[in-house]
């Protein structure tokens, strides 16, 4: 009889699922801002992202259930006793993330960001020669649930794709060739569309280096939908204002929100969404973060190995 | 020995093409303005899109190999001499057009459109929940070439596709359901996504009814990359307004350029490409017209059968 508790806005049905697969055990449900730090230091597994700072490693919690897929706060030194089990929410978010991922450089690659920006000017003017992804060569950095759903899209439709991942294995379906992060240099010139979806670690840290972007093609449309401490905002900024790359998509940045008075803002061959591609926009989300933590409680309570058990060393799903 | 001339923004290499597949003729290039109504009224073959009323149904003129899909203004009585023949060019454009409605698909379920707007207010602001396209029905109208290939693409990317065509037949590989266009009005309130793809003719004339807008979903796209004879625009407009669909996307106006003081601009859940989406935007859209053209110019040279015959009484391919 465990005290669970859950940081997530459920619908009757979701509580339903989660306590089946915990009977017995004391719910309390804290969406959002009824969280406090009293509720995270009485709790023996919390499902959601507390404040890290709220759980300042408390002895009595045994599982955290993340519903991100990125863990990044998490594993730093200090937040977590070692005695507890982390877990994120990967495999929730390929498809909202990818999809968002797609129709960002769809977008870019058609200029449809800048036919808005004629439409407020009431502006019927043509921005030009556009690229179509059948001819792209794709680059996916990063081979999890996301980028192989995305590298598989876009697969689907015509593209060429390059995957790059840490450690060498079987080349997965959706990818036509298969890279180690060692490579990277050398497959950046030839790629059309880099996508990044890398997690928030030290290895991952201002990744894309002002000398990456010189490497890449003047014509190349950079995304990234994974952790905005991978590129710099000046490298970035730097790379659009010289024409080094042709346009960039970020959902993400290294400060969050971005603040009103960031330059990126005002980069015409930018396009910025607010951290949102995964974020339950997607209605099908929830009801995979409450899947995997039904899993996950039915597994810890009976002494199974769980699912999604985060490397500390990495940031990654183990 | 006929004088052929050709209205098209021509390489070396094409008019090498050109020449090699109707050799002895003599070649007149006068790309864009440098057209005159004299050198249209004395040629043979033209292959381009002269000003209709410049060929006042020359009986000279035998065939004209339009650079275009779309036939319209060509098939008018008193444009063309009963004796000359009129080809398009579909199957240029199968690429670029069914790639860029998949782009504004997507930018319009992702609301990357409202992310634009916020961008240029400096705003990190949430436009809430989004759709996916592997969980929508897609309604085709206008199975061609590029309706075919933007059907495979959806359903590549997930989508149920329900296509739409004037003459039953077998279903083509990417569509899942097959209706005639008498059909439309019980398939319309299933469909989650409307791409219109029709020709201008007089039986697409205002074709999208208030009555049909009505009968769509509230949470529908709407899309038209065909002709914008196929909706009022103030009909559109006020379904927009209403409610009646989410949002919609038009490459075409009623009136081309749309006016600057039309009031669609406006529209936060309309977006407005000016005529894009071929238009020679993507590099091999002129590979194709020019391959198409010399076809035509062999066939027609040796009394062999034509490709790609407008039949004018509907304006599509025979």
């Amino acid at each position: 009889m465990k005290d669970i508790l859950v940081n997530l806005a459920l619908e009757p049905r979701h509580r339903e699922k989660l306590e089946a697969a915990a009977p017995g055990c004391r719910f309390t449900y804290a969406p959002g801002k009824e969280l406090t730090p009293e509720l995270v230091q009485s709790a023996q597994i919390i499902i959601g992202n507390p404040p890290p700072a709220w759980i300042a490693a408390s002895e009595r919690l045994e599982l955290l259930q993340l519903f991100s897929a990125g863990a990044d706060p998490y594993i730093k030194p200090g937040i977590l006793a070692h005695s507890t089990a982390l877990t994120n929410a990967t495999g929730a978010y390929g498809k909202a993330v990818s999809e968002h991922a797609l129709a960002m450089t769809l977008i870019l690659m058609k200029k449809l960001h800048l036919y808005r920006d004629f439409q407020r000017q009431h502006a019927w003017r043509d921005a030009g020669m556009v690229t179509s992804l059948s001819d792209a060569t794709v680059l996916v950095v990063g081979l999890g649930d996301i980028g192989l759903a995305y590298a598989r899209q876009v697969k689907a439709l015509g593209a060429r794709v390059i995957g790059v991942k840490r450690r060498s294995g079987p080349c997965p379906e959706g990818v036509d060739e298969l890279c180690l992060t060692a490579e990277l240099d050398r497959v950046l010139p030839e790629a059309d569309v880099i996508f990044s979806i890398l997690p928030g670690t030290a290895d991952t840290f201002h990744y894309y280096t002002a000398e990456r972007f010189a490497a890449m093609k003047n014509s190349a449309i950079f995304i990234n939908c994974g952790r905005g401490s991978a590129v710099s905002m000046e490298v970035l900024a730097q790379a659009l204002r010289e024409g080094q790359i042709a346009a960039a998509g970020i959902d993400v940045a290294e400060t969050e929100p971005l603040p009103a008075d960031s330059p990126l803002w005002e980069l015409e061959n930018l396009l910025i969404t607010p951290h949102v591609a995964g974020n339950f926009h997607l209605a099908d989300i929830l009801e995979q973060v409450v899947n995997i933590s039904c899993d996950n409680l039915r597994a810890h309570l009976s002494d199974q190995p769980l699912r999604n058990v985060v490397d500390f060393a990495t940031g990654y799903k183990k």
